[in-house]
């Protein structure tokens, strides 16, 4: 029995934190309740929108992200995991403003790939237009050997970011085909796996057949990493 | 937007409590993230066993219940939902801790049963055998013209226990044969409906066909009756 409290900032969306406490749960060994992590879950919706403060001068959103922070704190919680890619340029921010240690979901990613056997080289990256455009991913991979192919702007606006829009909005099965669609082209392109770095993502593509490469689900790969840190 | 805060006292079990943030999220009328209902869940597996704690003498769960409360307290929720029936044989001790409303679960699972046109009458009762032997349901819902039928104690020792501590051990599929097979037999005993009055259950009956009668789930209940309180 773990006396670890794992403090989920989430809400970012909902769909995305339910899926993430789902997996914290499915990829626990356990047998019984008390066998189960420990957690909190602030379920935050209203946190302004990660994408559009970055791109479109929108509200700011870490306010929002440490008073959510706050929440874990005084609940006695001794880590932090965000399932949501984009809010992790606003990571610095939340680092500073906590001494609680953030499970960075880039890294969690990174594991992830190395567990299914994937060596570094040349992903595919598909993720909202603020984590590309902050490149998240890009700046914390390629000095370990990744090199992150990304979707075409058109395609971002025809496909992906749609698609995002529509798991946001609960219409999960109408998001399988766009994004299988780019996550299929990036492969063609020369990647040797896709990362799925936004929590809206693999919610859309569970909702269809199993892609038939390697794929990084980055709630999944999150839960896994926070798994480690409640057993440690 | 809502600025209601819902809170939930989870962890038992963690699967349910998941399940429970994924029906909030996805019965809520919703076209972007702001959209959904803001919700802090505390998950913590390590309450004691109810069942054991009314029928075998096992510890009492109520000063960790009490604790759960007092997190969603301080962060300002303004009503709690409780994904666990059984947890509901404490329910005064809880509502005479704090001042917030606790959505009663069997009256969210009453309100689903007329919602699906149920109407009073004989209907069967599926639960942890601490919930039926504490007559959670027959004392709240017999003055108001439904009768439960319940599961034999062989029927609860060989078939529905067993299925529930499945669930708890994440062999969710291995639930369904079990809890689907005597589900039909309450209902060839002449009940018009059956309630899954167990969060874990469900999570099984939802692994396998859909029953060809009328159930209510009492995780997708109590999410309704809480988006009610949201959106009030």
């Amino acid at each position: 029995m773990s006396d670890r409290i794992l403090g989920v900032l989430g809400g970012m969306g909902p769909l995305a934190s339910a899926e993430f406490m789902r997996r914290l749960t499915l990829l626990t060994p356990a047998e019984r309740d008390q066998d189960h992590v420990p957690a909190l879950l602030v379920s935050d919706p209203r946190v302004p929108d990660r994408t559009a403060a970055r791109l479109h001068g929108g509200e700011d959103p870490l306010p929002a992200l440490v008073r959510g922070i706050r929440v874990l704190e005084a609940a006695g919680c001794g880590a932090i995991a965000i399932p949501c890619n984009t809010a992790h340029g606003w990571y610095d921010g939340m680092t500073a403003a906590t001494a609680l240690p953030i499970i960075h979901i880039v890294d969690a990613a990174e594991a992830d790939l190395l567990r299914q056997g994937v060596r570094p080289g040349r992903i595919g990256l598909m993720g909202t237009a603020g984590t590309l455009a902050m490149r998240l991913y890009q700046d914390r991979l390629e000095s370990r050997g990744w090199e992150c192919m990304v979707p075409t702007p058109e395609e971002m606006a025809s496909h992906v970011s749609p698609a995002i829009a529509q798991v946001k909005a609960n219409d999960i099965t109408g998001a399988y085909a766009p994004l299988a669609e780019i996550a299929g082209r990036l492969m063609a392109r020369g990647a040797t796996a896709v990362v799925l770095g936004c929590t809206e993502i693999p919610l859309g593509i569970d909702a269809g057949p199993v892609l038939p490469f390697p794929v990084t689900d980055t709630i999944a790969a999150l839960a896994r990493a926070s798994i480690a840190w409640a057993k440690a």
